[in-house]
């Protein structure tokens, strides 16, 4: 192990979340996986037994030889990524973050905290710097909470920050075609999903109403100021595996055509570009120009599933413009904007 | 065959909705199948030879036994149900029309055509009287043509109608998720949507922003205006088998909250209510309270599949309410809506 | 109710087979449903409630309005169907039998005990009579249990039966494709079996192989001697909802050809269809020429789902001739045979 | 290009298995692509613009800047792998063979022919030496035509070959589940699949149970004998893209257990291993010992697609022991082969 390297603790490294950390951490260039955490009915085993390994790739190797751990202060890392399930994340998390761990989190239950950050490396990054005001309140030392939206909010939003920035954006509608691995293992029993969609995703609709205003906010003052744009939002869950789909409509401040938005969008780049981040993708935003794209299956794994896909860009009758957003849920929707975030605030200091 | 019975041909029995017109005109009360057409490459086969049945009831005994014929005047008939293929629809309607058959067509040929009643019997019922205005335009004598709007059109309408009566309708935003049956035999490639979804149907956009107006316009003087309302609509193919879902946003003139949104959409009867026709569904428009409601498999075959099912009814905070609809796109959203617009056209004296 | 209904109980009754039990049911013509069971976590609530009803038409009038009661003999019936999961229904089967109900059920617990009768009218309907030693031995007065066998091995031998009435079986292999419900709910979850097959179902190996012989065995002495012929089954489950397909190859004691097996199986009838029982179907066996049938969407549905298909029937170059099987598995396959041996017992006496 | 480099042309590159072609040879260490050839309708026009690309991964930027050519001796290469459709292949590949191209083809077309190699590196590479025979009797000079086998038969003969070599292989009865991508595009239709088994595909049965007994015949005398083992095939599409299953039993000369069995397979290395050639797994057989492996989404894309997987190994009591195969049918099953083929060939001297 260099000397630069950080080590990485994975909290609920068994369920979906943990494992696509796992996963996603192998061979990184800055991070090195040195505990994996789950529940106490996990915890003594050897990590290949305790997961249920459901992704398509092998185990890495390293995870193969790890035992598991519980999910409390003391773990040989500097760095925790959470993947918790929400009904036990709170309390776990702060006590980590309290230790003097830097606490990254997947789990909804510190988003909407006034001094957490609710982050998506492109879109806000730099809210980060909440996390003064966080440990001077919560007299953290050097621990800290940041957190990732929820999926579907950060496809959304990786699409209206550039439209927000160019032209102003006023009202969002959002119909969303959600991914079964959205709903984690074992999730969705096929007997609902074959043949059928689901009209309905428990507080999902809530989430991407209100995590949205936050994320395109303004960080003053050691506040965040969140965006006055209203958004509706309808979420459906549909028979594939990973990707959601998002079908958008904005009305603008500004006035623009279908070419004007392809370009601010295919344009973009954030903070991750400048700054050369490890999980970073060159094309933030792909705008594709084919009548019948982006799809899940063809698109979702762009720039490694970091990248959001794009298309059929077109005036909306009802408000200005509409189009298509496609990302691959479980890795920029999920994990890989978390390790991002941690690259982030790395290079921002805040992993010192 | 009583006196009373009236004599019907299919033209394009061979295919989909061919098929359904079949399949949900055995045992009519009024209608007995007493001719198939199709094109020359199935004329003079037996129709269980022609046609290569999809639907998982048999054929029904009378088709079993018949054989296909040319479509060209000179069936005996008195009614034709065209399920042809807009590439060929166009003149064979206008030809039966002119030779005296009343033709009641699925096609998307003359739906527009200024003379030409765009029927949901629910909906517009009345407009059915701009065939006098059009036999006498193209000098038809007993002959006419009407037409049912395109199957995601039929869905939205349906849930529509009541809300215009009652709040005025101003905008409507329309997200679909539309199953695999709309795009008719071979249609989509399993490869194409398998663990995918479609951001794209040919013209359905279209159809549905402009087909909406006609549909919930005024018959006066003898013509048709269209409605003022906006719409805009944003279609999706979706790995399900039949079944059309709907997530619709509307801005409305007067002010409601849900129960009262429910309430006008749960009461709606239509004509064919009234009149009892044989294909009326008793509640055209069901409305279900439970979160998660309708999905395709559980709801589209409702009342036969002449209900269309709508849930999720809450306030939208872009525009003014926003729900779900689903509709059987192959019997309400096709061969079911002509076969009650024949229905009705009978009981107004145009088969006489 | 007419005096010569039977009251009838259902054990399980919020489960997957419970309520297909519920479902087929309403309005059989002599037994009419008085008491819905299930476990505590149910008892008490009225029935829409307790059970999450996942079938496709609406909950029956008459169990809409039932409340749901504990499995403990004591209800107001007869007859009770067990529908219990296999953790618990040895027992409680038992329990109630002991206290005087005939108990029909569709567990798996008491299928191989050798004084319970494992019934397919069809197939063996006269192992029924092992009730009269079941009930000497175990000191049963009025009651007894009788049990159908496993979903892919009823379909199996409905099947096998006439091909070794007319040319004897030596040997079975078989490899199935069955459908998700047959794992009830919630069973296998969506990201397991989308864009997938699992080659794998707990015990259902070995129950095909052990049952089948119990099946087609010969009621002799008051016992049931099990068949010599050798089974070997490899089974898969595959990603559709009912209708579990069977490639079989058998091999013959006596020489056959194609039309003389299919002969054989088309011109099949059994005990019900010759009692004329409620559930009879015309032909259990239904054999299409077609060379790519029978499909599970096609062909599960076929009298009710209560016949079974064969198809491709054709020499086997290792054994002796090869074909392939469907049957609707939670109707012919569980609750729809379940109750037809009810039906059966009851026109041999023994729910008098 | 170096000077070792061997040019290489693609016959009916816009289709499903030439677009795999053109996948994988993107980067070959000893193939580079210089001739994409098609169809009239294609010829002349920007590849990108003439294949409907269905893969996942973008198109290669060599073949973006290619123009498609017409399918006739005079390109730019020495070797031509074909994937074009048997319709056409036929006089095609002779064509390139007598004008001194080397034609590795996946078509079905020459397979069978007595002087044609039908080759699986693995299984039987040394017969590569009937080419010697083939030039002289059909008096081509450096031309020459190899095949490989369709599909299924590549992944059931990866596993025979070790059961062959250690322990004699008497009969083989098998039953497929295929992938859809088997079919190539468009293939089957949506509505056909969804919910459903299809129990039938074209000759597919027949290919299987005649290919086989080449494959695993002996190259001798400048002939190739059969084997005398007896297959027999049952075909079965299912709802999977890419990946087909097989569950096999075998009867065998020489007793094993599942031990001695599961050894005999993942030992297995052939000439691809020795000789390290680039596409060569490092496992053609990866034995998995879990209950429920292989699965087409978790195993096919082993070793880059080109491992088989083989699982739930165990008696059989009809054979003599049973397992379940599994290959990439795109990959190993077909155009992956079909290089390996091409590598096997130089190494052999046969493209000198």
């Amino acid at each position: 192990m260099s000397k630069h390297e950080i080590k990485v603790g994975i909290l609920g490294a068994t369920g979906a979340v943990g494992q696509r950390f796992v996963q996603l951490l192998e061979n990184h260039p800055w991070f090195r996986v040195t505990a994996l955490a789950a529940s106490e009915r996990s915890a003594g085993r050897p990590y290949p037994e305790a997961a249920v390994w459901r992704l398509d790739t092998p185990i890495p190797e390293a995870a193969r030889e790890m035992s598991v751990t519980l999910c409390e202060p003391g773990l040989d890392c500097d760095l925790v990524f959470s993947g918790l399930d929400s009904s036990v994340a709170g309390p776990i998390e702060a006590a980590f973050a309290a230790a003097g761990y830097a606490v990254v989190s997947n789990s909804k239950n510190h988003r909407m905290d006034d001094d957490v950050p609710l982050l998506v490396p492109e879109v806000n990054g730099d809210h980060c710097r909440i996390i003064d005001y966080q440990r001077k309140r919560r007299g953290y030392d050097r621990g800290f909470i940041a957190t990732n939206p929820n999926c579907s909010t950060i496809g959304l939003t990786m699409a209206l920050k550039p439209i927000a920035d160019h032209f102003g954006i006023r009202q969002v509608a959002v119909t969303t075609m959600q991914a079964l691995s959205g709903a984690g293992y074992p999730g969705v029993p096929s007997l609902e999903i074959l043949d059928n969609v689901l009209p309905y995703i428990g507080e999902e609709e809530d989430k991407m109403e209100r995590e949205t205003l936050k994320l395109l906010g303004r960080f003053r003052d050691n506040r965040i100021e969140h965006s006055g744009i209203v958004v509706s939002a309808q979420c459906n869950r549909v028979h594939v595996q990973d990707g959601h789909m998002e079908c958008v409509s904005v009305s603008l401040e500004k006035e623009t055509d279908t070419k004007g938005l392809a370009e601010a969008l295919r344009n973009h780049r954030g903070l991750p570009q400048e700054l050369g981040l490890p999980f970073a993708p060159r094309h933030p935003v792909i705008v594709r120009d084919e009548p019948d794209r982006p799809q899940p299956r063809m698109d979702r794994d762009a720039e490694n599933g970091m990248a959001v896909t794009v298309g059929r860009i077109r005036p909306c009758p009802v408000l200005d413009m509409k189009f298509v957003v496609l990302s691959h849920n479980t890795i920029r929707g999920a994990a890989g904007t978390a390790i991002m975030n941690a690259e982030l605030l790395r290079t921002q200091g805040y992993l010192d």
